[in-house]
């Protein structure tokens, strides 16, 4: 039944195996490009449906590497990250299909203008081409990626964790089968048929070949991925995420944003890492006092430490740390410029939020902190592509190029010129 | 006088010293980045009224460049390239005082929508951050990339051609006196003060530190910023440029733009290099004719050699090859996907032109010709940021992310997002 995967065990070398996948990739992009709004919508449609019905197959594949994990010691976080159920299964089809709905970007006119000489310009929204995904353990991407790639008209190269290798290949075969039977390009979505890692080297200098890698997962994964890429990356490394409570804030939002921001799920990049209190605000004791109670450790500057016994003190380190966990750092600034330049010095680039109810604090705030995302009187945690309306997201981009902050179809996307003339000749 | 500029033999390492004007330079750019549209156009102005005020200095500066040139045994293209006159200075001065006149990127709103969760999600155009710009032997270079990156709010750092060194510091020291006059921070704009090539491999190297590098020159230096960047790049490499006439062509047109798209000048990257003429189209010996009346070498695959016997023979290569001079391949081909076909294969990517009166075949070329510029019934000379009206340009990006085809100030920012709430916490 294998027929649409490789042979595992190729005598190619890495780098003529993905030049081999990336060309198959690309001559299906090329198809893919002109695949209407409906045929693609069709074929995510079908592609939902093939993982329904081959659930029982995708669960066996899903045993083979639960019981490899355990076998290895995974931990509890990890074996949970790896397990698919019916109800998963059932999330990952509803999502395919959720993308099936979005607006098509591709075609899409961005700006329309005249030349001097008289011709029309028209910029007009395309696909990037071939992308590169590449992942941890989460068997989920493996759909999430595939679908939002084949919405906005570009070929997708897989490489997943090995951890979940069998469920994986389970999940792509079930999904080409749904492209396939919509009469799309089959090669369009191709998962990487080894787990060598030499081949996410290939993948990485694959320059002209690949158009963009998205690395999915821990920092270890994305600096390395930063770090060899030829190709273009989209990526975020670090969510170290600010809120700064202004002299001016309400003292009962402060108290529910910051909670909020921290608490409501400590492992997203979205959280908040650390919180500056203003020494002006007068509420700062019910703030960390709530964010103390609701079962986080604080670690403080020492004025922080004087509002409340139970904060830790904090080392330098503190400052420039990703928790993801129930860990929070403070400071107690003087005023919104202290503020913005602790902020300056240490934020990652990915969401700073600003608690006040005076308007030309938070413009200022807004305007000036240089993060992918910056946030007026609301919680870090909304930094989400589905949360900003975006159907979905295959990332959050950190970086300043092409595209920032949660991405999702519009960022999977790059645009043509088209020139429309009527015999001009340049003088 | 010399103060702006910093001691040329310096003890430090290239990479310390790249890390020391990139921490200078981005600091500048902090304070420009919040600088009003009138202030960094009265910076522009008055680093236009400098330049002219310098023209002696400059003239002086550039008549040593000259002489070493001289001495070195530099052909005349490149003395032509290198020399500044009275009225090139004052060219030089104009693009500024146009780049001035261009409306301000920065703050732009690109797109407003509400969050699910009630919160306003506001896009909003900012400054990239520092630029490096790394040119060859034309001085104009430094004023005009200077020009673009102070008016969009970039910081630049600028490091030209060896030939140039004397023109470029002249330059450089009444630009930035301009800058400082207008009361713009001066760092904003740096030329680096050595011409050691290890200095341009600490800037592509200096990832997190210079934000985007921009090469301009021939094909030797983009391929080598391509080849060893860590920084993203935003590039050009070749521009080998299709014009297929198509079987319902207008003659005329097509005589008129296929002689203008070749020799109104053939130095350029928009020149054509290819002719593609329909087997279908009635009138191939005319235009063929007047190409080689024009003076224009022809090399043909063995039906084009049919039509004119003054045609020579193509080789593999010349499919491939950027002429840059009076020298065109040319071939027959059977229909729009024969040509489109042909323009997948070799084409840059740059710019590909159909003349066609047939509304449903441009269409299709223009809708499936995946290049960063397409053309209808038009010279392939037109891609410039000026002819499409950009006021100036950067460069002509052929890359597929961020920007393509000619870039002027929108290709040099990029967005964050700003989030409005009233208080919202993520359930």
């Amino acid at each position: 039944m294998n027929d649409m995967t490789t042979k595992i065990d190729s005598p190619e070398t890495p780098e003529k195996l993905v030049e081999r996948l990336a060309e198959k990739g690309r001559a299906a992009q090329r198809k893919l490009a002109r695949a209407s709004d409906a045929e693609k919508a069709a074929a995510l449609r079908s592609a939902a449906a093939a993982i329904r019905d081959a659930q029982g197959e995708i669960i066996a594949a899903n045993d083979k590497d639960i019981a490899a994990a355990e076998a290895n010691g995974l931990s509890g976080a990890m074996l949970d990250r790896l397990k698919l159920d019916g109800s998963r299964l059932e999330a990952i089809a509803s999502a395919i299909e959720n993308v099936a709905s979005l607006p098509d970007p591709v075609g899409e006119e961005i700006a329309r203008s005249k030349a001097p000489a008289g011709m029309t310009l028209v910029r007009r929204r395309i696909p990037i081409g071939l992308i590169g995904i590449i992942y941890e353990s989460r068997p989920n991407v493996t759909a999430d990626a595939a679908a939002l790639c084949l919405r906005s008209g570009n070929a997708a190269l897989l490489r997943g964790g090995s951890e979940a290798v069998h469920s994986n290949r389970a999940l792509h075969v079930a999904f080409a089968k749904g492209v396939a039977s919509a009469g799309l390009p089959v090669d369009a979505i191709q998962l990487m048929p080894t787990q060598d890692r030499a081949a996410v080297g290939a993948m990485l200098k694959a320059a002209g070949l690949i158009d963009m890698i998205v690395p999915r997962g821990g920092k270890g994964l994305v600096a390395r991925v930063q770090a060899d890429a030829r190709v273009p990356v989209l990526a975020h490394l670090d969510g170290i995420c600010h809120t700064y409570i202004h002299a001016a804030a309400d003292p009962e939002m402060a108290r529910e944003v910051a909670v909020n921001a921290k608490m409501r799920r400590t492992g997203i990049c979205g959280a908040m890492e650390t919180l500056l209190v203003d020494a002006a605000f007068p509420a700062s004791g019910e703030v960390l006092g709530a964010l103390l109670d609701s079962g986080c450790e604080l670690r403080g500057d020492a004025r922080a430490r004087n509002i409340d016994s139970r904060i830790k003190a904090a080392t330098a380190e503190d400052w420039d740390t990703e928790y993801l966990d129930a860990v929070l750092s403070v400071a107690v600034v003087d005023g919104l410029d202290a503020g913005m330049a602790h902020i300056a010095q240490h934020s990652s680039g990915h969401t700073d939020v600003i608690v006040s109810n005076d308007e030309d604090a938070a413009q200022r705030f807004l305007a000036e902190v240089d993060s992918a995302i910056v946030m007026h009187n609301t919680s870090s945690q909304f930094a989400d592509g589905g949360e900003f309306g975006l159907g979905a997201e295959i990332g959050i981009a950190t970086g300043r190029l092409h595209a920032r902050g949660p991405v999702a179809l519009e960022g999977l996307t790059t645009y043509k010129w088209q020139v429309l003339g009527q015999g001009q000749a340049r003088s």
